[in-house]
């Protein structure tokens, strides 16, 4: 999104692929209760996001959920979910052990419940720093801090794939409570719906939000949206129950990415891909879902295997992948034979 | 199998694992009809595996397919299809061009219908030939040989996984004609069951293959099977129909290892399954199913969904990964939580 050099055409290549953290803490001795993530001063947060390269642009908060628009994409912090999304040149991992000790200190949580790292593959990997080159390189600095990780790669490898590493601690019981995250990445966006997220078409983040539709994907969303200069934007929704939408836009023509993310629950995402894909208009792109046995969504993987197509959206690849407490469905979908 | 310690206990390492190479051939101006891979000559299919450093031990035939069991597993020949399944240090992917050549002349095809190189992780990846030290290695001389194939890897990576690089070439048609294979890969095998493939419990391979129930696995297959000296089993089944079923032993206790392959079609294979895992008393297996629409064997993903255990084996994980042509199935059971 944050440019070095402020050209919507011929601009400095930009990597909209983002990394993605999600950990879901809890305490070994049953005292997760009295812990809270939200008890870790602002300033502490800022530090931390100095280590991954990145910075807090706009906040927005309700009850259950504080919500962070960063120079390069997204923070999520609840009571035992952290949540961060980088693109560009950030380095994600590099805060992990500054976290952990942060999260003990301020927070009180000593364990993980689920752990969670996900990347679609970067279309310039030779541009990404240490320790994100290369899916193994991530791996190894996760399993020198975790035990016991499952890394995986969905779909397929150096093409359109997409990386996951994830943990759930055997000693740790299965979450009761419903969970589960739909992400959508595009690539290859209509130039049209592009030039939307561009200062010189939308004076305001509201204006661009409003024209491309951002407002009508999901109702009920408090909306923190952020239009970058010369071109790029990135928002944050929260409800007041608690869920989060989230949406990333690349828009450069060479190098055009939107990622969409959320978790809100519902029983088929048929309507909600259809809405965005329709709102983006993507050459192709990936869909993933993580459900948990008690989610509404936990039919999704029989949902995605029936839909062979969305309009001109062919699915070229299928992936199901049964985790620990998640059954995890992976599509890739594009416009051309490919 | 064959080994060059010969002892049951603190031999030398042997990777039970094999690489099986699985090609469809065909010929661009439909003139496949006249072309037959079982018109190249012995002698050339000997020379030919010199480059894979294997030799011919035994030979079977009938009016569909010749088997040959190899010092290192199994090759089999009908008229456009050539399967070449090898363990050890062997090196199949080094006869690749050899064999395409070998293919042109003496058979007549020059092109592919359907290409399937495929692994379970080794145990031992330090103690390969090059291109088969790791996968990307191995999909770097694939690539550079056949054009747009897709590379996958199914399971946990760098832990229990399967790789596989397929191409399907977008100018040939899909194939009418229905097509199946089932392969289970065992590991940490029952020593008692194993005891049986050595010399010094069964003094042929007859015996063997009676003693184990090897001969009861599927009904209707005539058996050419081998004991190595001092252990070590192999055995192709024919069908007059054409099928073929092929079982591997690798019997000594620090790296035993079943490998068991057919393609019999089956609307369910869940009682082969549980034959061949019955007979053998794997600690952990892997499942994979291909099927193409026209198989009855096609809604094997749905019945794998189901199987969340055979008996004491736990499915850990399963994958599912729709390709051009074909349905595959990947699947991970194993004895104790792992």
């Amino acid at each position: 999104m944050a440019e070095s050099e402020p050209k919507f055409s011929g601009a400095e290549y930009f990597e909209g692929v983002e990394k993605l953290l999600e950990i879901w803490f809890t305490h070994t001795d049953g005292k997760a209760k009295n812990c809270d993530l939200r008890s870790i001063p602002r300033n502490k947060w800022e530090s931390l996001l100095q280590i991954v390269h990145c910075e807090v642009i706009s906040f927005s908060s309700n009850e259950l959920v504080d919500a962070y628009v960063l120079s390069e994409s997204s923070m999520f912090i609840s009571k035992n979910r952290f949540i961060l999304k980088t693109c560009g040149t950030t380095t994600p991992l590099q805060c992990l052990e500054p976290l952990i000790m942060l999260v003990n200190q301020h927070a009180g949580f000593n364990s993980y419940e689920d752990v969670f790292y996900s990347r679609k593959n970067f279309k310039r990997p030779d541009l990404q720093k240490s320790p994100h080159r290369t899916f193994d390189e991530e791996v190894e600095l996760l399993n020198a801090i975790f035990k016991d990780g499952s890394s995986y790669c969905l779909g397929e490898e150096d093409s359109e794939c997409w990386y996951l590493y994830t943990l759930h601690p055997n000693n740790v019981p299965q979450l009761a409570q419903p969970d589960q995250t739909l992400e959508i990445l595009m690539s290859d966006l209509d130039p049209k719906v592009m030039s939307l997220f561009t200062k010189a078409s939308s004076s305001s983040a509201l204006e661009a939000t409003k024209k491309s539709g951002i407002d009508k994907l999901i109702p009920n969303m408090r909306i923190d949206d952020f239009l970058f200069d010369p071109c790029g934007y990135s928002m944050n929704g929260i409800t007041k129950s608690g869920y989060y939408m989230t949406i990333h836009i690349t828009p450069e023509l060479e190098f055009s990415y939107v990622s969409f993310e959320t978790n809100i629950p519902q029983s088929s995402y048929k309507d909600v891909i259809s809405r965005v894909i329709e709102t983006f208009k993507p050459g192709k792109f990936v869909v993933t879902i993580f459900a948990n046995k008690a989610s509404p969504a936990s039919a999704s993987t029989h949902e995605m295997q029936k839909l062979s197509r969305f309009g001109p959206w062919m699915q070229r690849d299928i992936q199901f992948c049964r985790l620990n407490n998640y059954d995890l469905t992976y599509t890739f979908y594009s416009k051309f034979p490919s």
